[in-house]
């Protein structure tokens, strides 16, 4: 079973939304062991969406078309799939009555233009919104599946996951699955780790090893296609061992687990509480640690520090050490974390303070020291980051959570 | 001048990476008056890449491809263009030495790997990368232009505004610009919008009008088709004059410059220092102002009070306060506020307390309170922000960014 995915929506093609849906399906679609060959935008016209549906239907078993069922006059997929399906409109009066019913509960009264949203190609099943009011809709043109669904993704992946996928599931029969492993490292190039994993790379065939690269880190993924994840399992094991072996402390998490969820993990089991003080990174270490549901049992704070003046009253770094020693300095981010672990009562803290740029505050842009502070240890370490503000942020608050993950693993630089 | 954009990689289609270089692509195409109707994403299987290269070919001018061009063993996109255009692989001498000598200044041993960069389809001319070592190229298929990027946007952004965008635009003669011009709203939903603008968007040709959301935020885009920027200007001041005398206040800014900047520059104009106190948000407020350079001009700190114990030591919220009131109240809030005023030294501060979920605490998820302070008042507001942890969160802080706004321009709640 091949499933075709199509974003719809000019604003894409603008490059004023980012297509993250397209990901979202693509990660569930391989979770449920469907083929997923192809991805498509394009803009909001009829006839070039009709000429893409008609592509697709050629070549896929099933279609998902995400946006354009809105309420405005800009969303035509349902009249796009009307024409490449070759039947006409209709209006749903239980679905009309259903949208007066949402707007009535709200205690809100309904625009007009929601009522196109109970029109639909003939011989669609609609499938209803849970969080919005734009139905979705599933029709057979020849012999594919093509399915509509909303471009918010709040209102697109419960209707995928309840409504499109255990569908699509049950329609490919007992297929096999396609089951990734995300090897997660920090610490080398890409290219630096592929030649550590070379010839494992030449030879794999399944599982299959590709290297990905972001915000500071470097993924090595393996996938492996089996009857049942059992199987899988039995396939990626011995391959994920090796691959662990090569590289070494490198290898931070398998899977889902991202740096902040390890770092919370490892100070919940020490009995340690958490914070940060942080200039340059202005909130981004506490931003990604608080993300993290339940952090409160652990994080309890932090302190951002952007004035010099904030530093000495908030942290007690005097104006004389910033002087003596700089405020981008090893000297400063100690005197910055050993205060934050006074202020904020807690036994870890990890402390930033450098220039971000683009404008040099007495360091070159991507001058970025990082402290670790425990109360076994506090050490600084250096780092020149490349790239833009906001890129030195991003990867500065991994090196960060990353210092913090290696010190609580004895992993001392 | 069509431009199709092709996105080289499995992990795309895994949905391990989003493709943010397709919208950055879209976005630049536009702006250079190039028409763009398709985006297509295939993965790193070289039948399949061959087939989506000649589709694109047979309809469009010029093909931009992305990724596929790295130093390991799945990048194969410099193989699918020989395949797609007939001719074989040379390897180029020149770009061999170049890559010897970049990898030689950082003084570091090139893996032997990133030889097969040096290597590309006969007839290709390759551009430097200025940012990592993968060469892009040019090549004619045909009648068309085919250009392979990196994938990594930091690489793959200046080869195409250096290399690409220009020869295209020379390639396309003086074609016209399109001219996009984005009027951002907040305090509405979209169909409200969409109404408060109905007879507007029917009647528009040209400009164009569209609906965008994000963020909690909703755009109206204007795209204008003209011989140049100043007749498109001409055709899209009238309208968005007409936009913001029907929306008002729900206006906050047009292109660019987003609620952060906004707050920046109010509170720069007035002599202000920002600041600001978080508990649910967790500094994701502070880590939005200190995105924008020269933040540091205006905004001093902030103080993330996770913990209650925190809250009392940092901002003198009394435990007595919080138990009569409760964490997730006005009154807290009001507090909090006041005390990183203090704190902080700053004449403006937005404080947040909440529940983020999924566990409720006090309050059922999504209860937000959002104070701001000024030396002039001080006033909070409640929030009942749909979604999960994450969507709460975004959407509160675009609420309280917002609130200072609307404080600032006089336009308290």
């Amino acid at each position: 079973m091949t499933v075709e995915v199509i974003a719809v929506g000019t604003e894409l093609l603008l490059g004023q939304t980012v297509n993250s849906n397209a990901a979202e399906i693509g990660r569930l679609l391989a979770e449920s062991g469907l083929d997923h060959y192809h991805q498509v935008v394009v803009g909001d016209n009829e006839a070039r969406l009709v000429a893409v549906i008609e592509h697709a239907v050629s070549r896929a078993d099933a279609v998902i078309l995400t946006g354009g069922i809105g309420p405005t006059q800009d969303d035509i997929t349902r009249e796009a799939l009307a024409a490449a399906a070759g039947v006409g409109m209709v209006s749903d009066g239980a679905y009309a009555d259903h949208l007066r019913a949402w707007w009535e509960r709200r205690g809100r009264e309904m625009p007009t233009a929601n009522l196109r949203q109970a029109e639909h190609p003939e011989g669609a099943v609609l499938f209803e919104n849970l969080k919005g009011t734009a139905p979705g809709l599933r029709l057979r043109i020849g012999d594919t599946w093509v399915f509509a669904l909303p471009g918010v993704p709040q209102e697109m992946l419960p209707m995928l996951q309840d409504s499109v996928l255990p569908f699509l599931r049950e329609a490919a029969g007992a297929g096999g699955v396609l089951i990734s492993r995300m090897i997660r490292t920090w610490g080398e190039s890409e290219s630096r780790v592929a030649e550590f994993l070379g010839n494992l790379f030449e030879s794999s065939q399944n599982p299959t090893m590709a290297f990905l690269a972001s915000s500071g880190e470097i993924k090595v993924r393996l996938t492996a296609r089996a009857s049942d994840a059992t199987a899988a399992a039995a396939l990626l094991d011995p391959v994920e061992a090796e691959v662990r072996r090569r590289l070494g402390s490198l290898v931070f998490a398998v899977g889902d687990e991202t740096v902040e969820h390890l770092v919370l993990r490892l100070c919940r089991e020490r009995g340690w509480r958490l914070g940060t003080a942080e200039s340059a990174t202005g909130g981004m270490i506490a931003a990604r640690l608080t993300a993290v549901p339940g952090a409160s049992a652990v994080f309890v704070g932090s302190v951002i520090v952007y004035g010099e003046a904030q530093k000495t009253a908030l942290l007690g770094v005097t104006p004389d050490l910033m002087e003596e020693y700089g405020v981008v300095g090893p000297e400063t981010a100690l005197a910055m974390a050993a205060g934050a672990a006074r202020a904020l009562d807690a036994e870890v803290v990890v402390a930033v303070t450098g220039s971000a740029g683009p404008t040099p505050q007495e360091a070159p842009p991507g001058t970025m020291v990082v402290v670790v502070h425990t109360p076994e240890e506090a050490r600084a370490r250096r780092f020149r980051m490349p790239g833009d503000r906001e890129r030195v942020r991003t990867y500065t608050t991994t090196a960060a959570l990353q210092s913090v993950r290696l010190a609580l693993e004895g992993e001392w630089w």
